[in-house]
């Protein structure tokens, strides 16, 4: 029997970070350095959070994080994999979501992919998020993949991951 | 600690199979009687099942199942309920789908909605779903809503319910 594993996409497959940067470059003009993101929340760190958030093609248009189209393309052959991403408070996100699904991770089905509001009610035997409140609710095995808003983040009770292949030498 | 209970969309709380009888009528000028449809699964009952499916406003549109709205806000006050629909297969709708529920189901926040492929990996107390694909892999109370295509089905391990009276008087 195969274990299933718990897969989100923001911070985890999809570098929105990368697309915030951007585009809080385009809107102001500043470039944001990570460093000055630590610690903080998407929504604190990011004057534009939820104009960008809200626009059409922000999720369309997000570039990939290295390595995870084939390394999840791996995963997949020796997982149940679920791709499995807060989606449901942004309506324009959700189509969205799932054509950059089927353009960068084809081999992922509609049949893997769940769209929902909180992830405490999916059953899997590992997760693998960005955030605390997700990994806090799951009662399998917690990988925390990092990204700026959870680096001071010490717990004990999960692994973290720095980058796709910290994940690969784990599962 | 309140139980969960996974409430099914299409069949459960949307009304598809007047839907879809009346967008045959208008196609073909057909009226395809309920009896006519017993024990076939939707695509086999519906001529234009696949062109009807994918088209824009059919879930947008479709009319609420009697009593649905007044009872499952009488459930949300005394279960945890989350909305489960299988809709990952068609992109255009995942947005219909969560505007028709704000529309008529306020009471139902983001937080409570699931859009999938398979139900399988939801957690839940109960289930009421019209299809025995979602209750055979299930491991709570299982309650089938009685859609034309399950007609004919006789199983001991769910309790049947034709109306939302019936469930009231179960749940």
């Amino acid at each position: 029997m195969l274990k299933q594993i718990l897969v989100d996409m923001d911070g985890v497959l999809a570098d929105v970070y990368s697309q915030f940067i951007e585009l809080e470059l385009k809107e102001t003009g500043v470039h944001l350095e990570i460093q000055s993101l630590y610690g903080k929340i998407e929504s604190e760190a990011f004057p534009h959070y939820e104009k960008h958030v809200l626009s059409n093609g922000f999720f369309r248009t997000a570039p990939t994080i290295p390595n995870s189209i084939e390394d999840l393309k791996y995963l997949n052959d020796r997982y149940k994999v679920l791709v499995v991403s807060s989606a449901t408070e942004f309506l324009q996100s959700l189509r969205e979501k799932i054509e950059w699904l089927n353009e960068f991770y084809p081999f992922i089905s509609w049949k893997q992919i769940i769209l929902c509001g909180k992830k405490d009610a999916i059953k899997g035997d590992i997760m693998l998020d960005d955030h605390l409140k997700n990994l806090d609710s799951f009662d399998g095995q917690k990988i925390l993949f990092t990204q700026p808003h959870n680096t001071y983040v010490l717990k004990d009770y999960f692994q973290r991951v720095d980058n796709w292949g910290q994940i690969m030498n784990i599962l």
